[in-house]
């Protein structure tokens, strides 16, 4: 404890859990004298604990809110990272109460946008700035650099520009950090990036599930076949620690641990306000979507376990986890690659289309090749795709959707025939691929210039009548079906 | 006009766009005399007409909101058709000013359940009683006998019990309404009804496009296969409308015109509502998701023609169009049939899912089987499958879902082989099927007892520390995966 330091730190953090320790250490490694807070004392003197052994690091603690903010240099600028909803707002009125116009509130929790903007509006009644800043990367990103997604005042984020930009993981092209725009933005773009993560792992699970159960890959195999795709195109953590988790061996039992773990799945708010967004702003993101279904229904294992025997009873006999003869398995594995990597693009597309979407309703100017380019690192989404994806928005800031890229196109059209032939042996085999599925029932549709939908139109003509377009003549139409139809 | 008669009215009408000038109608030819209103005053005028022209039906027109309170029967009743949101609230406030304690106001709208809430607590102020009521099947059902979903207060629903149940559509169990339940439940059982009704709408499209595409089919011969599928298990107006719908010719050119609709298909708040709702309570509704998600790419026809475009520069080559040579078509044919009738099974059981959530988070205490019973006429989505439901949820009334029922278990079974083809068949021919696939997904997870999800939570563990379950030792667990993984 140096409370009585006469030397006025330079950033606060609120919100001691093992992020906010995690981020606050970062801070200080980075040469930022730093003060924290907590509510709970013990978790203030856990941090200075850390901060002294961590390296001597230039990190006070306090015990008041009071002496937190005035341990401050003005105009301060204090990090929360609290659980979203009501203790932020209790966290904000106990610091609020000893700030000054001009010093600016930062949360740097998963938060719903429009609390964001709420909240920013109170804290000008009051002088001060906000930012609504996502962080990514769990613990370990935010003590060795995370990816950051600041939104909001321009001027609060002006404030610590330097910091989080030492801050922050650190790629080729410049540190995981931009100003992402005004109001909740910054929220909007964290919870549309977790969306993508959920689609992400989904994707991958559904490849796992394929290879084991079609291609009968031991565990030993998979964490082989995750290593080498780690070396190509899906290069990414999260294809990284895939493979890491197939080697860990279980302490209790035979054989590895991944075996031994419950298929349930938590899952946090983020996801779903993604899919409801998708919903509000009319974009279609039914990879995403499919990855929080899945998570629901992964949770009802009972039912689960009762619909199988149900099934069973019923004359269902399941094969899954028998594998297939006459599979040739290099060929499955090869194709079960470009299927992940096709799939994933069409999720891409999905989560940029809707950060577009949102991004023209609320005019935040989103710019999608910085979006992609700050998720490079530190975030748990990072990979090597993404610097792909960054460079398609630089060919064209106004691009529809990552499918119709040039470059995308091309490793779509290189892939479709392996993408498809992993989706249909799935479904016949019946192993569930809702994602990739998805996916491609996605790009099936987004690519064709003619939809069947005119026959749902003529149908809501008919009981409805609500009209039609006709593709030779303009005008709206509307018939009398039942009375043509049957009248000949 | 017959202002200056003494009688008064048993029930009134506020909102006379055609869907209210139906229900008007059709209340007075069962006998039950009406009162009219509308802002618009032609509106009354047209409707008075039309009571006389289709019979002289006892239905009186009012030219002011007391006129037309003050013509009712004491308790009053009065059905408010105007349109969702800001309309209703204004009607209301017209209305209730001349309104007693006592009397119910019906809100037959599409309505967003909360604000059906909102207005209940708003009208027992007053002391006045408050249904939302859903209305399903359109123009021509509102005429002649509609699907009718009341919920809220009992008391109003008992005060016109005898006239919606002669209004009612009329099946061999019964008349097509039932007190739903309270609050806004009658709201809430409508929207997932339209929910449903979307995904029907678009699985018969993709039965349609495979059947088109794949197969080859002339509109005359599906007018023939819809028909022929009408006569049997899938029964329905939806199926019955669509065999009408490739009859008709088109009146400006040649050939059919259903061909010469445009591809775009509009929506309803209902719809994205369902979506929103289900991942409100974490319920799978996958296939009424894609639905929407379709409805949403429809839209989108100008980007879809230059998709379309794009890849085929990048040396896509579409074949959609293009019969697949070695297809046998009357297998085909009548694996669509069983695909089409699973993917459905899916669907409803979805739809029953987030009711039974919703019931459950709410105390509503829905009766799933009555529900399915009153969709059986009137509305949209009236088909003899639903008996079916009906008489599922009458053997288990807590079903935990339609797929595990033993007679629709034992349908899945009969089915899974065809509907496993056609699936495959179109994803692999380059025809989106996201609502068959969906389905197909959906009973693929919830089916199996064991699901990937163990490599999710894995993975979970290991960068957020989110721990795990297992399967075979109780408790919660945590892993330091990559040191375990990287030091052996």
């Amino acid at each position: 404890m140096e409370a009585a330091s006469p030397a006025l730190s330079r950033i606060g953090l609120a919100g001691l859990a093992v992020m906010g320790q995690n981020l606050a250490l970062n801070i200080a490694d980075k040469g930022f004298p730093i003060s924290v807070y907590n509510r709970t004392i013990s978790k203030v003197d856990e941090t200075t604990d850390r901060a002294q052994r961590e390296g001597q690091l230039p990190l006070t603690g306090h015990y008041t809110p009071r002496d937190f903010v005035l341990s401050l240099q003005r105009p301060r600028s204090v990090i929360i990272l609290v659980k979203a909803g009501a203790p932020v707002d209790q966290t904000i009125a106990a610091l609020s109460a000893h700030m000054e116009p001009g010093d600016a509130i930062v949360d740097g929790g998963n938060e719903w946008y429009e609390n964001t903007e709420r909240r920013m509006v109170e804290a000008a009644d009051k002088g001060l700035l906000y930012l609504g800043m996502g962080v990514s990367g769990g613990e370990e990103g935010a003590r060795n650099g995370p990816s950051l997604m600041p939104g909001g005042s321009y001027q609060a984020y002006s404030n610590i520009k330097d910091i989080v930009e030492k801050v922050a993981a650190q790629v080729e092209d410049g540190p995981c950090v931009t100003y992402i725009g005004e109001g909740g933005s910054g929220n909007f773009v964290k919870m549309v990036h977790n969306g993508i993560e959920y689609g992400d792992m989904q994707l991958i699970s559904e490849a796992y599930d394929i290879l084991k159960n079609v291609g009968g890959c031991s565990n030993s195999e998979l964490a082989e076949i995750f290593d080498e795709w780690n070396r190509g195109e899906l290069e990414s953590f999260l294809i990284e620690i895939t493979a890491d988790i197939f080697k860990v061996k279980d302490e209790h039992g035979d054989g590895e641990l991944v075996d031994k773990i419950l298929d349930k799945t938590g899952m946090k708010g983020t996801g779903k306000w993604t899919v409801q967004q998708a919903a509000e702003l009319s974009v279609a993101a039914p990879t995403i979507a499919a990855s929080l279904d899945i998570r629901y229904l992964s949770g009802l294992k009972d039912e689960r376990v009762a619909a199988a025997r149900a099934l069973e009873e019923a004359g269902f006999k399941d094969d899954v986890g028998k594998v297939k003869s006459g599979v040739d398995k290099k060929r499955l594995i090869d194709d079960v690659r470009q299927a992940l990597y096709a799939s994933k693009i069409c999720s891409y597309a999905q989560g940029m289309n809707l950060l577009r979407a949102k991004s023209v309703e609320k005019g935040w100017n989103l710019n999608f090749g910085e979006l992609a380019r700050i998720w490079k690192g530190g975030c748990i989404i990072r990979a090597v795709f993404l610097d792909r994806i960054k460079k398609a928005y630089q060919r064209n800031p106004n691009l529809a959707s990552l499918v119709v890229d040039p470059e995308f196109a091309r490793e779509m059209v290189q892939r479709q025939a392996a993408w498809r032939r992993v989706v249909g042996l799935a479904f016949t085999s019946g192993i569930s691929v809702p994602g990739m599925g998805a996916s491609l029932a996605y790009f099936d549709t987004y690519r064709r210039a003619r939809l069947p939908a005119n026959l749902v139109q003529a149908q809501r003509d008919l009981f409805g009548a609500h009209t039609y377009e006709r593709v030779d003549i303009p005008g709206s139409y509307h018939t009398e079906w039942t009375k043509l139809a049957r009248n000949k």
